[in-house]
């Protein structure tokens, strides 16, 4: 019997049943076939080697797709673990999943022994022989009483209490070389494609995420298919830890985090409360001119308030739990999404459709809990301060608001540097409409605004069916950073849920009352997590009109001191913000110490220069400036501030 | 026997034992006894027919003392009830205290009558009959027996529920004509001190604050010496009334109370959070010129924090209960305080002696639970930010410290037009040390430290022994507003109790260990209140720098609004804010709504401004001012405000 393929291109082609994707590849091209490591059939991901039965769209994944890379680390966490069991007879092994970048095994050495950095060499050696011998990677489906016995028989006990817990008839068993692993796959064709492979580092983990269980081993790896592209990943590696946000805030001292006030909850010290009140007021005087109204709300509301929303559903026994009080019946939440304070604004006063749109804003404060093992630095954090705003307007107006929210987001991405940027659009699944709420006219009409929006703002945003949320289309933000990594910022979603759950309306033309569509967007995001992209993005040199410190004042002894701060208030006159380094210490160590902060420029007050009223201006990248008057050093920092903006 | 009385200006008078305040009172002078109400003997309040029968330290109380007030109003409830029961025999009598203003009686009506402002008239003209009887107050010591045989015989049964829980001999009477009531005292000795009387409204109040049990109709009433007196406290409340600052708030849509966001929580409306985000700013700016830092905190801390610094205990079963989490063990409270969080950050760095003062400063928000029938306007809320700074110092800079802060507080005062305000100095208790945490050497210094920088900054504190808290010394800020009414306000506290709970420490000059004092100190108190004071002492009418909208442009007609903007965005460029009256209104309804509004400038926009180029001005409360171009008007509204400031 044959079967017809669709190609993403839209291509028909026909084949006999039972055809698997490394035979499609290989008929369109050995190239192809050469570079190929799964298959998408129908939505699903496939090992290149099994049989497809039936007609199927299908999409062939090299190691540029996410599909690709997810097989190729799946099958390289394997061959970790075959190099293990090689080196250290009798291993345990936990799970090996792929993940965003790499891979990882959880293993648990024989006799108590314990992995150390000291056996990476050898391991490394042992991947990537293993690696070379070019295995093939087989499947098999196999009944749950034989996949407990090979299992127990090889004493394998953390499998064995998987495998107790899956359905029989679901089991399938990965073999290359000498490693069969329980395994859903899918995995690469062959080990060959694996040229470059590495152990990275260790992490304790518990056995099943459970504090009372084991702390199994966790080693993670990375692998790529040229020698090369490893090389360059290392080097992205050693950038991205010298950019690490958590390093780099501690060094500028912007954030502190205490244990005793709660973990994943940043205290901002001064400098970063300069930092963040200076974005925050930046970011506000933008809103002010594209007529947003700025409000401000407690961090908590009533459980009643959430009932209503439908947020008390969704953070429920995973959240913080809601706050009793004296009074018998009384809770309160704090804050999940800020959207219910902004509704119940909005309910305070009545609208014709003349009042419309009302742009609501409010860099507002909400909390997630997360799970310890899972908060870090200023991007996964318990507390977070959004930069909220939400756009109450007639469905008339749904294109043009996305079209102020667009301008404004690239206004943003541009104004802080971030050059490259990506969008995508969330449509519905039109083959499901029950799952969503609102009205067929207003989806049409919304997807179809911001489709529109998108193109004549210039953008060339993907399409994704399908991935809309229940209450409505969306549009959001990828920006690339300076290492090429990307991060998921800005965010502008429709809307027709809360409307409706509060009743919310307004008096039409016709004098009759209609429901407002309500348009969520942040541009940040939230301010910690873009305040760690900018600094890993920057590495903590700040753009000079943001940077919370713009000079510092050097002065080469304790006698300057006077002289030095009768400069900085002549600087401040100019707008120049900055303060002076009274420590006893000597210039050379001045210098070096507050280069490393990442100060942009650096002033020397000695003799000379209280003598001649110069200064003697140093640059950050650049060493020394020579000297200056306070007026033409004003006018250069200024000059700076506004090419900066002119760029 | 005779005794030694003590008066407060230190003279001892010697008088038989068992002489009574009155016959003290008349010793000294008639007139003194005429205006006599009650009298402090040893610290305790006495009725002035009461026997003194040991030595003893005494205050004598006119209507101008708190006291005496107390003992006056305390009176007059009982006229309040005399009245009552003898204009509807049969009513049952609950509580009836003096308060702050005034008096009120919790009664219940016989046959299930609810009392109406119909009967006003009524129980005034009784009320002011009876004092004018002159009748003597008498106070009689009772058996419990016999209280409960005189209130059960009456069918009294609210009165009857109390004395059942009193204990035996601690029991006493108060009578005046034909009323005997269940009461501690004291009273004035006679009723016909009272020559205006009167009923001021009704409200409900449930038996002994307890929901499930009857609600009672509590009656307030106010009382005075003078007629005169009467009258002009009339007109302040009718004054008050139109100031409250929850009607302006609503008014001039500055805050919204959602009881589905939670009562005493509230919402600012854009030109609430732009009235205080200016305040906020403002302060700002103040307080980078004297060396403070600005930090940001969560709203939330955990439990251990609160244990750590002692808070926990004091906020118990009447506060928001704890935060849990999924996490067995874990739990977070909303901030009651923000210091520990700040003790945090100091904490998260070493100090050497030359790096103290720390200022530390933060528009900070707590949580407090307050009962929802204590909850009112901006003034008893539930959450509220305030303007909390703390100074980590040296002992030797406590006094230096003092005075830039009375200093800032008097630069905030005047800056506001808070003209006269008063301040008292609150010290320890020297017969009982025990009671406070910190040194001897510390305290001395620190209250000696206080008095001199308040005498050298030209203040005239009064000074209270034995008001200090037991972790330090304070002073605090009373200001008086346009209606003569007392406000407390700022506050500046030492603290050695925070420093040593949290083991704080610098590295003095001598390479030891020490530990610093901090300073706790607000401005403001909070920025919820200080708004409430500020629009009731303004009456809306917000200094110009500060008010939301400078201007509002009243277009005559529609074919005027692009103009309008245009004008807008002229006044944007001399920093002029203010917005344009679109609505389809006549002209003379713009006005006199934004006159409402207390806009301070409205300029009318029409054909002949357009065509001049110039504004037709109207100003609040003034009328029209006649045309003038835009730099002109640029010039008055600047004028007007530098003016202001150099008041």
């Amino acid at each position: 019997m044959m079967i017809k393929i669709t190609l993403p291109d839209g291509a028909i082609r026909e084949y006999a049943s039972g055809v698997t994707g490394m035979e499609i590849a290989t008929s369109i091209s050995p190239r192809l076939a050469a570079e190929v490591l799964a298959i998408t059939v129908n939505g699903e991901v496939f090992d290149l080697g099994r049989a497809i039965n039936s007609d199927a769209h299908i999409k062939l994944h090299k190691f540029d797709d996410v599909e690709g890379k997810h097989a190729f680390w799946h099958t390289s966490a394997h061959i970790l673990a075959e190099a293990v069991e090689s080196i250290f007879p009798g291993t345990k092994f936990g799970i090996g999943p792929a993940i965003e970048n790499g891979f990882y095994y959880d293993i648990e050495l024989p006799d108590g022994r314990v992995l150390s950095e000291n056996d990476f060499d050898d391991i490394n050696k042992k991947m990537l022989e293993l690696s070379q011998k070019d295995s093939t990677v087989t499947r098999k489906e196999t009944s749950k009483a034989d996949a407990l016995k090979y299992f127990e028989t090889k004493g394998d006990y953390y499998k064995t209490e998987l495998i107790s817990e899956l359905e029989d008839g679901t089991i399938t068993l990965y073999s290359q070389g000498n490693f069969t692993d329980l395994c859903r796959g899918p995995h690469i064709p062959t080990t060959g494609h694996i040229k470059a492979i590495q152990v990275l580092s260790l992490a304790g983990a518990y056995w099943r995420n459970d504090e009372s269980r084991k702390q199994l081993t966790r080693v993670y790896g990375i692998s790529f298919p040229k020698q090369k592209m490893l090389e360059e990943y290392l080097l992205m590696l050693e950038e991205a830890k010298k950019r690490d946000h958590r390093k780099i805030g501690k060094e500028l001292e912007l954030f502190h985090f205490s244990p005793k006030v709660g973990m994943g909850m940043a205290l901002w010290l001064p400098k970063g409360t300069m930092l963040r009140d200076r974005l925050e007021g930046w970011l506000t005087a933008e809103l002010k001119k594209r007529d947003y109204e700025m409000v401000k709300t407690p961090h908590i509301g009533s459980v009643e308030l959430y009932k209503t929303s439908g947020h008390f559903e969704k953070y429920g026994k995973d959240s913080f739990q809601p706050i009793t009080t004296p009074q018998e019946g009384e809770s309160f939440m704090l804050k999940p999404m800020n959207c219910p304070h902004h509704v119940e604004i909005f309910k305070a006063r009545q609208y014709s459709y003349k009042d419309l749109p009302y742009r609501m804003a409010e860099f507002g404060t909400v909390y997630r809990y997360e799970q310890h093992g899972e908060l870090h630095g200023l991007t996964r954090v318990r507390c977070f301060t959004q930069d909220d705003a939400h756009v109450f307007c007639r469905p008339d107006q749904v294109k043009d608001e996305f079209k102020k929210i667009i301008e404004l987001v690239m206004f943003v991405f541009k104004s802080l540097n971030f050059n490259e940027y990506k969008s995508q659009i969330s449509l519905r699944d039109p083959e499901n409409p029950s799952k969503y709420i609102g009205t067929d006219e207003n989806w049409n009409k919304a997807e179809q605004a911001i489709q529109e929006a998108a193109e004549e703002m210039g953008l060339k945003p993907t399409v994704e069916i399908g991935e809309a949320a229940f209450y409505g289309p969306k549009l959001d933000f990828m920006v690339k950073d300076a290492l090429g990594r990307t991060w998921q910022l800005g965010t502008i979603q429709v809307d027709y849920n809360l409307p409706e759950r509060f009743e919310l309306e307004y008096k039409g033309a016709d004098n009759q009352m209609h429901q407002p569509i309500m348009l969520h967007r942040a541009i940040f995001g939230s301010m910690e997590r873009f305040i760690a992209v900018l600094i890993e993005h920057t590495a903590g040199k700040f753009p000079l009109w943001l940077t919370p410190q713009q000079v510092v004042l050097l002065p080469i002894s304790e006698k300057y001191n006077d002289y030095a701060k009768k400069v900085l208030e002549l600087l401040k006159n100019y707008d120049i913000r900055g303060q002076i380094d009274e420590r006893d210490e000597k210039i050379g160590r001045k210098i070096r110490d507050n280069e490393l902060k990442r100060i942009p420029y650096l002033l020397v007050i000695g003799e000379k220069e209280e003598a001649s009223e110069n200064l003697s201006v140093r640059k950050q990248g650049q060493g020394d400036l020579g000297a200056m008057s306070i007026p033409d050093f004003a006018d250069l920092i200024n000059k700076e501030i506004k090419e900066y903006f002119n760029n």
